[in-house]
């Protein structure tokens, strides 16, 4: 966990690694459609994605995975797996890699059983299962459909359905010490990496402080490039983007800021 | 490896590692599309992806995944990273992984030296870099854009656009023995996980050969959950489907084959 001593310290890279949990996207049912947005929240916060994993609904694997990357980042978010059916292993699988103990949750009881009563819903005993909370942990609430993730050390369990664990994700600023912000700038041309690849290298060796990152892309009958600067100085960044659309003129190519059209 | 004596062995399970490599689609720019096409193809070949991981452009985290996961899993494949530019790191991190040396590969220079007299462009130093391939790899062609990919050992690197993926992909059935083949039927109904989800359980627990996965889904006003279940032996898995369906209109819903309309 970062230490409280470097709350907005603007110079400090603060990590996490995203986990997936759940076969649906392994075996190409399910296109994954949490990384992105996890990814780009947590920017916004000043914690940057470094790793994501994607994992099946096998409890070993869970547990291996999981205290592997808790140690290595200063953040761990996982999806999928906190429903109530029998392949939700994930708060079982959590609180084992934790070596503590699982239970119902009280205030996660109290929620779900004021859900199902408004709803006219019955509280069976796999809905409970959704109350089932490691030890220590504390509750993510979950407006939309009630059952909670929750936080565990530096690990944050959320929901696999995008819209619900959206709101968890959004509900944990608070909860986070981000560090640095990473900002991007992309300029994009209608003309091949290879052309401006040796330049752009250069460019990349003058500025170290900037990650520059080259994409090709294909629209139909159109190709082209393009290049994206990260970085947390904003001045600098403008000053690299500034370069690099000099740089592709000099190839007799038209730049555009942003995206290709 | 898969043992030679393994071939067409129905039983034997293969695994393989999908490790995607770029800066890209960690930081949210771009959303993966290869996973996907990568996991069903291999399926049909008989190979199962277990994990998948998402890893930054630098090279030290590029050498420990791939040491790491190729020893774990019997295949493994990349994608991202075999282009011209200083950012594509991917070929000499393969070679440093497996601790050879790597240069320009006699075959991969002379197919696109041919490619760039053809189109006119410009055979530079940063394109003479898509030829350089770790000694001892073999290459996978790219009839696309000519930049060939290659194997080493258990591992195939692939480009990162995915329509040079997806080419490269289907070129490599006769390199992969796969084993046992992964059959999936869905049932679909507007009904509520929670509902279902204990006699799905005592469904699973009936027939632990079949694994029954439950995927809650919304799609505007109406949710309803997709129950899949997958495994080698077709006859058992229409038996378990039908047995879902019936589960299903115990509780008044009307299941449909497949997905939700």
């Amino acid at each position: 966990m970062p230490e409280k001593s470097n709350i907005n310290a603007a110079n400090k890279l603060v990590t996490a690694c995203v986990v997936l949990i759940g076969d649906e996207v392994l075996s190409g049912r399910t296109r994954d459609a949490n990384l992105g947005y996890i990814a780009k929240h947590l920017n916004q916060i000043g914690v940057q994605v470094r790793e994501a994993r994607v994992i099946p609904d096998i409890e070993q694997v869970i547990v291996d995975t999981i205290n592997e990357v808790r140690t290595r980042y200063d953040y761990v978010f996982t999806t999928g797996g906190i429903g109530p059916t029998h392949d939700d292993i994930t708060a079982d699988s959590i609180a084992k890699a934790f070596g503590v103990g699982i239970g119902y949750h009280p205030q996660a009881m109290a929620t779900l059983e004021m859900h199902y009563q408004e709803t006219g819903g019955e509280f069976t005993e796999a809905r409970k299962r959704m109350a089932r909370i490691p030890e220590g942990a504390s509750l993510i609430a979950n407006p939309l459909s009630k059952a909670p993730g929750f936080q565990i050390g530096n690990v944050f369990v959320m929901a696999g359905v995008p819209m619900v664990m959206q709101v968890m994700m959004d509900s944990l600023t608070d909860r986070l010490e981000g560090g640095a912000t990473m900002q991007s700038r992309t300029v994009s041309a209608q003309i091949g990496e290879g052309t401006i690849a040796e330049r752009l290298g250069a460019l990349q060796a003058q500025f170290p402080e900037v990650g520059i990152g080259s994409y090709p892309y294909y629209r139909g009958k159109t190709f082209g490039t393009s290049v994206v600067m990260r970085g947390t100085d904003v001045a600098l960044l403008e000053r690299v983007a500034a370069e690099a659309e000099a740089l592709i003129r000099g190839f007799g190519a038209e730049p555009v800021s942003g995206d290709p059209a």
